[in-house]
């Protein structure tokens, strides 16, 4: 079904070291359990989808979580936000302003 | 920047001889080329973006291309369909609807 929220979480990867970094070094696989966490204790299987994805591009603010259809992209993601975003941005259209990335990373 | 059109592809793997199948052994990281390759010929990186992704869900009907905000979800693409895609869908936002996931497994 298409999802009425649809979450991707960067857990792209690079080696250790690299100067940009990464959001799968930053936390990104334990912010996508997270998430998946989230939407199992909520059997909210059939209004929103979560997926693993590669780069967004803005490495240096990870972990990243990108919504669509929205296209809010936020950064620095801790695995305990994960409710946060589903109560207020999935459930309610509200977008966590605290952690949105800043103009001109994204928007 | 926030693109315009954003395309995730399905480069998903699971074990040869998986019931289910997956877009990696369907071809789905030719497609992941097809579609970057398409990026970078038409320098459209500051409207477009191209990122693998994981699971999408309806595994046998891949390589799945999905394509945000519009939330249009391809199946079956090949990487010689990324040229068309990009020429009607991503630039005059009209989904090729001879890929698309028909009613049920999508919409």
């Amino acid at each position: 079904m298409k999802p009425k929220k649809h979450v991707f979480v960067c857990t792209q990867g690079r080696p250790p070291g690299h100067p940009r970094g990464c959001c799968m070094q930053s936390g990104g696989q334990a912010v996508m359990q997270a998430f998946l966490n989230e939407l199992g204790s909520r059997n909210a299987f059939d209004r929103f989808a979560v997926t693993a994805c590669g780069c967004l591009g803005p490495c240096d603010g990870g972990p990243h979580v990108l919504v669509y259809p929205d296209g809010v992209l936020y950064q620095h993601v801790q695995p305990g936000d994960a409710g946060e975003i589903f109560d207020q941005h999935l459930e309610f259209d509200e977008p966590l302003e605290r952690l949105r990335a800043p103009a001109g990373v994204w928007d």
